[in-house]
């Protein structure tokens, strides 16, 4: 157990921002609401699964939603803890701890929030190793553990439970009562014991994020080429430096869909990098070749800064560099593929590892 | 308390068609699967308020969604019990009995099929006194009762419970739910206590279904003219007699909307009435004129039997008269008014209780 502390959860926020290639949330409204927690109610324990007991339960906590509409509808706190207590209420036994659904700028730090205002433990942990667009879509969905009982709270004081015989079902009803929330809604599903957790999470995603954080706030310092150093601290490969050329983007059911195109510069002049995104960027195709797909991890950072931006943070002219990473080895399974590979998000294209592409 | 045989049930669906004013669902569906409850698990015992403890507390049951799906997809029972089991669950102390919250060919028997299989009692009385399409029009919304904590079921064994901070809120998530299950779902709602009820809820409506379908029956014998024992047996004016010339139909968001168009026969020929239908029926304009808008009562009935046509049940070359009866007192509040008037439901015009019009 160690304690994380504001600037801890920053870096966190940040580092996260990376994993959450695209999506998860800004980390910039998702920090202000977890270091406001951490201020108000003390600093957070981050545990490892091994130094919980097994038959500890653990509910993770999150934002569903188009993030799209976080700029201008605040979370205001009570909604995420309504939901988890919702949940523990149905469930009838007592919740040892709080995680991440996925890594991700928000959804990285709504636990922390969480665990700092209830005083309950962060687990260093979460069910994605990066992002993703819809509900089914984590390791525990692999493992066959249920998304429900799942609660969904809004800024109102509205509380939506559910009890489905599949996460496709859980995902079909939450989208539509996010939808009717206001495009946002605060989420706890995916109740676990640590038993079940240790081979169905990804494990050390918030030490994993906090360590690109800390490599993103050195490199404003010591005047490293940003990009490299992440990329060194992910163990990923730089697939491209453009500019952006054009983003084309549509809200469709809850979700922010769309396309950038980037246009190559410095070793890449001449070039043009197609970036197709849900939430969470998808394909990176480049003169019209996939060189990267999901699941793997494809991140769009400031060239300056290494900072990460998010899809709905991508603008005309931004200088930025991609790098892809590999994904957490649980979604190179069949059944990973099937639930997150292109062409469940309706690309004609198998998926191809990222090192076999780029290594 | 009285016994409800087979009989009864049957009387009581037809009955109920009369009232659900087009809407509630089609009455032969809903018999059926009352009738074969009784046949499996015994006759269900009938109470009024009065012989019950002002601290029981009832949940009203039934089915959500467009009616026209009824013929397609027939709830198989287990959904409308595990809506049921859930609301009880969720509030931890015992239910008493199950009642309708509307009347209408279906959602008068659904609470009749489960009263059988749970063997509790049924309550003689109803939120509505009628039928109408949206969850928040009923009676115990004018009482400041909530609709909360609903549960939702569809005939897979998918669930879904809300804690809404109004009964507008209820309708909105539940009506996109309802969608998603397939655009109908099977529904427990609006706990409230037998003291709440006996001002709450509107009193007598299955027995004064059971006269009106038993109305009905004698005078497929009596060779008596059954349009006119029926309107004598619900209080109520004949408004037209013609012959369905058009029925213009859509199904919006879990609603069937729509228009008919009817041709004046006997004392009615050279006039035209329009029917404006949402589920229910809600305006009848006769010539451009409205004659009877909501919240009273106006029934579409076979000009040869007397039975009551649904509006899903409309068909081109019907021979049809149309009978108008008053609402339920409390619809004539303001606070029913604007729950259920014709502004409603965007029409621009007032209400004018029926005797007005036609007395």
């Amino acid at each position: 157990m160690r304690l994380l502390n504001e600037r801890n959860i920053e870096d966190i926020a940040l580092g996260a921002a990376v994993l959450g290639t695209g999506g998860g949330g800004d980390p910039y409204i998702g920090m202000l609401m977890a270091r406001q927690a951490i201020r108000d109610y003390g600093a957070v324990e981050l545990y490892t699964l091994d130094e919980l007991d097994d038959d500890d339960l653990i509910v993770p906590t999150a934002m569903m939603g188009a993030p799209t509409v976080m700029v201008e509808k605040m979370p205001n706190g009570d909604d995420i803890i309504n939901a988890f207590k919702s949940v523990g209420k149905y469930i009838g036994k007592p919740i040892r701890a709080t995680m991440s659904i996925e890594a991700g700028g928000l959804n990285s730090v709504v636990p922390i929030y969480v665990a700092a205002r209830l005083r309950i433990p962060l687990v260093d942990c979460d069910g994605m190793g990066r992002a993703f667009p819809e509900l089914q879509m984590v390791t525990h969905t692999i493992a066959g553990i249920g998304a429900t009982p799942m609660a969904m709270s809004d800024e109102r004081g509205n509380t939506v439970l559910m009890e489905t015989i599949s996460n496709h079902w859980t995902e079909r009803f939450a989208r539509s009562v996010t939808v009717d929330m206001g495009a946002m809604a605060m989420i706890a599903l995916y109740a676990a014991t640590v038993g079940q957790l240790k081979t169905a999470a990804v494990l050390g995603t918030i030490s994993q994020a906090e360590r690109i954080g800390q490599t993103i706030r050195s490199a404003r310092v010591t005047e490293e080429d940003p990009v490299n150093t992440v990329r060194e601290a992910v163990g990923g490969y730089l697939i491209f430096k453009g500019k952006i050329a054009d983003v084309q983007r549509r809200t469709e059911g809850g979700f922010a869909r769309g396309d950038a195109f980037i246009t190559g510069i410095d070793d890449y002049a001449g070039q043009q990098l197609q970036m197709s995104f849900q939430n969470e960027n998808l394909i990176a195709s480049i003169d019209g070749a996939p060189v990267v797909t999901v699941p793997d991890l494809i991140a769009t950072l400031d060239i300056d800064t290494g900072e990460p931006i998010t899809t709905e943070g991508l603008r005309y002219g931004f200088r930025v560099a991609i790098i892809a990473m590999p994904c957490a080895p649980q979604w190179r399974t069949p059944v990973g593929i099937a639930l997150v590979g292109p062409r469940y998000f309706g690309y004609d294209m198998d998926y191809v590892p990222v090192e076999e592409r780029c290594g």
